[in-house]
């Protein structure tokens, strides 16, 4: 496993205020619970709202707590002057999406300067709660693509992203 | 264009059936559109609370209405006594998902007794009404696997699933 | 289906020159058939020494040509003083691998400035010769890159590539 | 890291059968240096018929060693009549490919009857020799197909493959 080294000290600030910026995430009830440098995890509690026709976890949350996890155990080794995009990513679902929450948990593989390639595990955890026996569910592979010298956050100056 | 026949004349029911009880695609507002043998297409109209941390329509979005669209044009396609479940996904995203709408178009790509590769395009649409000009920002290539004598609908039998 | 304009005249032979210089496409003796702006067309003609276990086609085959092929057909909307790079692709095989020869068609999804989606799919073709009839065996999708201001030549100047 | 058990006491020599019908394999030099259940390590020395137009190994070269390696750690943990096929594979190509040989590491994340998920990292190996710094160049998450009931030398029986 690869230690990697923050370039901007307020990484973890930087990360949080973008997540809380993220509509989406309130609305399905996510949290960031954990942002190390190229490190991020990221859960969701069970709620009939997010649902697939079988009454587990929708493909769709597991896709998108994973991919935003990845995008910011990324982010997490930016500077502070960028903003990041997903590229790609493709996810094998492994097994029913069950249990009283999701984690997502992704690591970088490679930070390159353009580039940077994450992994990231999903399981369905019983009880909802740390400790609770976790089964995985997915597996992600993503590219992130770093944008230099674009603000994450378009609201607080003028820049506008055009990609 | 392959152009293919279902095996089941109520697929159209059972499709839509499917799609109603996924709690996940009322949540987001998503409507399905239209389906026919082999292709489907789902529709999502802007509200902030599908919105990533640049105000654009969240990367999780485009990738559920995209996997739900490509299993759908799958599922079409399937004997009446099968269920279906995404093995994988891969995902491009080619441009920020902009528009008053999100649409996802999936087409059957090679349907075999087991698995079937689906694609999906995802479009920004301006003003959210067909005929409003499209950008493209999305590409989907999918892998769903056909589990064959489980019914899609466990809660009208007593049918389990164990994949 | 997009038609897209080469930024550089002379991008036929550039891409030409590139695929010959290639050491492996000459070993498994892959010709490139046809390349236009946003297109290219590779094919290899069967022998006992491209078999996997079962006969057939090896994958490493069908994916090195789909590779190449979606790298050049990406490579002919370069400027003329760039490089390429595959970032990534996802590959399904769908039918075994058979046939006199496999023949790869890429064509351009997305062009950006850094990054290209491509999308290739693969064709076992009998009689090895067009117009023979044609299976499709493989779907890939795929990014690559362009590096600006290097040369895809480095035997013909003194850069490196430092990606 | 979970620990597979194999259900064939014979896999070793299963899997080195089958790896020794692959005439790609041979023409392109590679080696299976080791299989236990669950892993399998394959490896490349370098020669100028391997390489891309920039004097490294091809990526197509990469793919297959890490595809096969991924087949075949799958392979390693299925029943005795039994086949497989790739049904699809994702590759992010991380840094050139260089150093005297390639090696390729698959381990199973996740077995299952019908599918099962393999990730590869592959390796340049400096000097080409066990021991040999190491760069890693690609990563790769693959579908693999368990067909139960066919066997995997079709030359040793009157089975067909017919998938």
């Amino acid at each position: 496993m690869t230690a990697y080294e923050a370039q901007d000290p307020n990484f973890e600030r930087r990360v949080r205020d973008s997540f809380n910026r993220q509509g989406f995430m309130a609305f399905i009830g996510a949290t960031l619970e954990r942002v190390t440098p190229g490190f991020c995890e990221i859960k969701v509690p069970y709620k009939p709202a997010l649902t697939q026709q079988h009454g587990f976890f929708h493909g769709g949350i597991t896709g998108a707590i994973a991919d935003t996890a990845a995008g910011y155990a990324a982010f997490s080794l930016m500077p502070a002057d960028a903003t990041i995009l997903t590229t790609e990513y493709k996810i094998n679902l492994v097994a029913p999406a069950r249990g009283e929450a999701l984690v997502a948990r992704a690591r970088v593989k490679k930070a390159g300067r353009t580039l940077t390639v994450v992994e990231c595990d999903v399981f369905g955890q019983e009880g909802g709660k740390e400790g609770g026996k976790e089964t995985a569910v997915a597996h992600l592979l993503a590219t992130m693509l770093c944008l230099h010298g674009k603000t994450d956050n378009p609201r607080a100056s003028r820049d506008t992203m055009n990609s």
